[in-house]
């Protein structure tokens, strides 16, 4: 089924927020087979936004639209949608009941503008909200609908999964099956130009690459009656495309490289502690979002001085002193230092110069990362260039959990 | 002038990618004095993206895209554009020049779909890019313009920043003066309420409120002849709000919390080492972000199990056993004992249930934070309510910053 994503929040036009729902709904609507034509966005203004589900039912026959539907006086996504579809609001008593109950469990008291969030079109399925005060709907017009969710990506996401998703999967008429296949260190053009041969006159499976910093990524995607048919025909595909570029890739499953990572870690039951200079604590942040990572992550030391460096991990002066904290040597004395003092299986560490200045005569972008395991020291050198510090950063936590993956896999 | 934002890119409505370009550019625009209308995102798909193009001329004036300029076969923004606005693609000489030299400089080798990338519309304004292999262009029809720029958002914005704002600089009517404020532990719908007499029937300067999680913002714009009229404006009504609910403000100025109290350390130069349980890092990494924190911030240990509480932080056998690690008790030892490691001017540390499973029986969401400054330490208690893991430890973080800012300010 065709279908349209419609974001309402002045708030996006000018840039506050970034529209995640859009990126979340369109891969669950993917995954549920229904293809995702258009992405709108419109500020909270009736007109324009009437115009906008006008314009959207010419080429598709279901949409999705958040926000608008708060408390607050600038909130009228429900108004003009009921309108639009030809219907009046009425006061929905289930919805009382429940904003009432809301609010009690959290001792709130409910504000005058609060109780409009319990009108709903007369017609409208009503989609209750057990995470905030703002009920959603689906509503339909000769045989076209609409379904309207709250804003907040917390709200959103759960009345998605709770409410929609059931909703969609009963209407849903055929099935796409895809392979998101995730690489490290091949660039867009150099992936795209070995696969060629496969993606050339390609109609079913298709073969789409995109880059982010530092990843690469390829989505096998083909569409079929059934998923049996549809799995056969990427399974086919994926053979092909691990013939040619299998080593650059770590995850069939569009797995993150740092979930990757915990998983074998977990499995394996590989204790790690890292030691962190330039990304401040990133690496162990990221690790830690792992769940259940606790069962072998035991330590992290970030060391952000060279007095930190010496009392934390026994990096020598001289070491420091002869070749600089970002220095090969100190990345290793770091690395092998925590080894010494946690006893952890694998300890990682990393030292560099993440900018916006260079640091000791050395170039902003430069990152030593050591690596200690199973007795053995090795440290790798990255010199990125025209990166940000923030970039700068987030490519070190890759580089390291891509090292790490390297020697665990 | 009206303006509508154009990503063109199947990998977002796949949900694949978030359309930050989007963000950044309504934001960017917002600033010059421009409209944003609309967000639109299409696939790399000719009729559609023809079609949106035509649509949006009807309400804006200018459009601006980014995406579908790269190498490879599904890129095609440019041939539509170009198409669209009447004009034909010719090799231009200087971004041949330019493609190549790039190359050189980074020893790549040009695939053969990196050609045509030199490829430009006969009519352009050529916008050089000095960070990709993409350049851009801004092209003219009936006195409306489309400005496309690339779809990576390091380049995008290299672009924008270099080759577009001063473009838009040039052809600017009139002028918008903003100012974001920001509020810690204030929800939406009771901020907008204390403000309702300053909202009502008010039509420039204009009030709007917008929520994320654990904060709430609230811009104040004006739209004037001349920059000194809108300002004016704007700090007048500033005055009005921070009547009202000045003591929830923690910045007049759109400032992450994070860079208001790496601002207020360095500039009292207060020494700061944080011990991080639950939230792994992120606490460290989400300070060391701040460029030129190195100069106050010593030290971060992520104590993620008991023995490296003990070990780390000299919390004590006794009181692990007797409260648990998630308690008041551990948090303040976690604070105390990293005070007297390290001689920071300021300790904090956090320990808590990020979830998604309890432990210890205590409850997910459950969060202690420990502040030692001055000899003296306290500590906070937080209860999130069905909140995901991921969110329980940026809220963690949040409140941490939040507590450092109470103690400092």
């Amino acid at each position: 089924m065709k279908t349209a994503i419609l974001t309402v929040g002045t708030e996006i036009l000018f840039g506050q927020i970034v529209n995640t729902n859009a990126a979340y709904l369109s891969e669950q609507l993917n995954h549920l087979g229904y293809d995702v034509m258009y992405h709108y966005t419109v500020g909270d203004n009736p007109g324009r936004l009437h115009d906008l589900i006008e314009l959207a039912f010419r080429d598709c026959d279901l949409i999705l639209t958040t926000g608008g539907l708060g408390p607050t006086q600038d909130d009228l996504t429900k108004e003009v949608i009921c309108e639009t579809m030809g219907d009046h609001l009425v006061v929905n008593d289930d919805c009382l009941a429940e904003l009432k109950a809301y609010a009690a469990r959290r001792n709130r008291v409910l504000t005058e503008n609060n109780y409009k969030q319990a009108n709903m079109p007369s017609r409208a399925i009503v989609l209750p909200n057990d995470a905030g005060t703002a009920p959603g709907f689906a509503l339909e017009r000769d045989g076209k609908w609409i379904i309207s969710m709250p804003g907040p990506p917390r709200e959103m996401t759960n009345m998605f999964r709770k409410q929609v998703k059931p909703l969609l999967q009963k209407w849903q008429d055929s099935v796409i099956y895809y392979r998101q296949i995730r690489t490290f260190g091949l660039g867009e053009s150099l992936m795209e130009t070995k696969l060629l041969p496969l993606i050339d006159g390609q109609t079913d499976p298709t073969l789409a690459t995109y880059a982010k910093e530092g990843e690469c990524s390829l989505r096998i995607a083909s569409k079929r009656p059934t998923k049996e048919e549809a799995k056969a025909a990427v399974d086919e595909m994926t053979e092909k495309v691990k013939a040619i570029i299998g080593e650059s890739i770590y995850s069939y499953d569009n797995e993150e490289l740092v979930d990757v990572v915990g998983r074998i870690l977990k499995e394996k039951n590989i204790t790690i502690s890292c030691a962190e200079s330039c990304t401040g604590g990133l690496f162990a942040g990221a690790l830690t979002d792992v769940p259940g990572i606790s069962a072998v992550f035991e330590r992290g030391i970030v060391t952000y001085t060279n007095r930190a460096k010496m009392e934390e991990l026994g990096v020598s002066a001289a070491t420091l002193d002869a070749y600089g904290a970002v220095s090969e040597e100190t990345a290793a004395e770091m690395a092998e230092g925590l080894a010494k003092k946690t006893g952890s299986d694998l300890c990682v560490s990393v030292t560099g110069v993440a900018g916006p200045d260079p640091s000791e005569g050395k170039p902003v972008g430069l990152i030593y990362i050591g690596l200690t395991y199973k007795g053995k020291t090795r440290v790798t050198q990255v010199q990125r260039h025209n990166s940000s510090r923030k970039w700068n950063r987030n490519y070190a936590v890759l580089t390291m959990l891509h090292e790490i993956y390297q020697e665990i896999k």
